[in-house]
């Protein structure tokens, strides 16, 4: 069973693929997660159905891996700058602000949907956030084998929480997207002195 | 006009204006905000939709001022325990974690149905964010003036942000509503370090 569906999935083009994830964010944008069907993936992709399901299983995984291939840096190189500043500033400015504008409207509709949706909850977890918390673990355990940040900093386990904050309350707060300009004097007067480190 | 305004909102006592709001957080609950008409209320609580339009003016004001109402220390004196410390955890010992995991419901959905309504989004502000921003802004100063926080530091702009992702990223990515536990360790681990007070 596995060797057949893994000779079925290899006839998607990585190209076709990219058209696929595009589509199915077009449409995430236009009808939001609740009303956007499998069928109208279809019919925008001119793909059948029973292709969606055996390549991705279902709505859910389909929407989380075409958020995922839509964030930038997602499959570059692992950022290492040298300086636990310099990854976080990296990895903030892997996103320009009409992009993070973009992410923004996104995510916050599926942050709702989520909370009806386990299988969508499941999915964002294995797709998206436990990849960016690893990306985040490994640029701390640099920084702490550097000797930047010590190992016993009760801060190293809310670095998510605190950018996630920087994020949702900027436009519940101030009215107003994320910017890069906003998220990195965030990181300095935040995250890093939260963590111990020096930002001058 | 605003005399006679004024007189016909003194015709509802307070133990009604109580009863009106609890129903409001009921149906908000039960249908969530968009499908939350001014006519259920009406019906929900034996009043004439005439009456709840002259005393609030709208849905998005009733909601918002019933979601203040509802908040523990919404009418209670001021926090002022001689540390700043002592105040965020006052401040967040308020509310116990039944309280907060309802709250955390109820935020989540009007959150999403304030993206869609600007009126909602304008009764927000007015009613919860501001009033919570000004005491978060009162027990900054008076850190400041007991000299625990300099004037200058960069992250008294982000107390905010810093609390408001302690709460929604704890659902997103520990899948669990806040507790006052994890409250009090997050203004231990980050908010305090960031502002330059030691918690030891």
């Amino acid at each position: 069973m596995t060797e057949v569906s893994t000779a079925r999935r290899s006839r998607i083009t990585p190209e076709r693929e990219a058209e696929l994830y595009a589509a199915v964010l077009d449409l995430l944008r236009e009808v939001g997660y609740d009303a956007l069907t499998m069928d109208a993936v279809a019919a925008r992709t001119r793909s059948s159905k029973a292709t969606l399901y055996r390549q991705w299983g279902g709505k859910a995984e389909l929407v989380a891996k075409a958020v995922r291939q839509n964030k930038p840096g997602a499959s570059s190189d692992e950022v290492d700058t040298g300086s636990l500043r310099g990854d976080l500033h990296a990895l903030t400015l892997q996103s320009d602000d009409c992009q993070m504008e973009q992410d923004s409207a996104l995510m916050r509709g599926l942050a709702m949907a989520i909370h009806g949706n386990p299988d969508l909850l499941q999915a964002f977890r294995e797709h998206l956030i436990e990849p960016e918390m690893a990306e985040f673990r490994r640029v701390l355990q640099r920084a702490i084998d550097r000797g930047e940040v010590r190992a016993d900093n009760p801060a190293i386990e809310f670095v998510m929480h605190m950018m996630i904050g920087g994020f949702v309350a900027r436009t519940m707060i101030d009215e107003k997207p994320p910017t890069q300009a906003f998220l990195l004097s965030y990181i300095d007067a935040v995250v890093l002195p939260a963590l111990g480190v020096p930002t001058t």
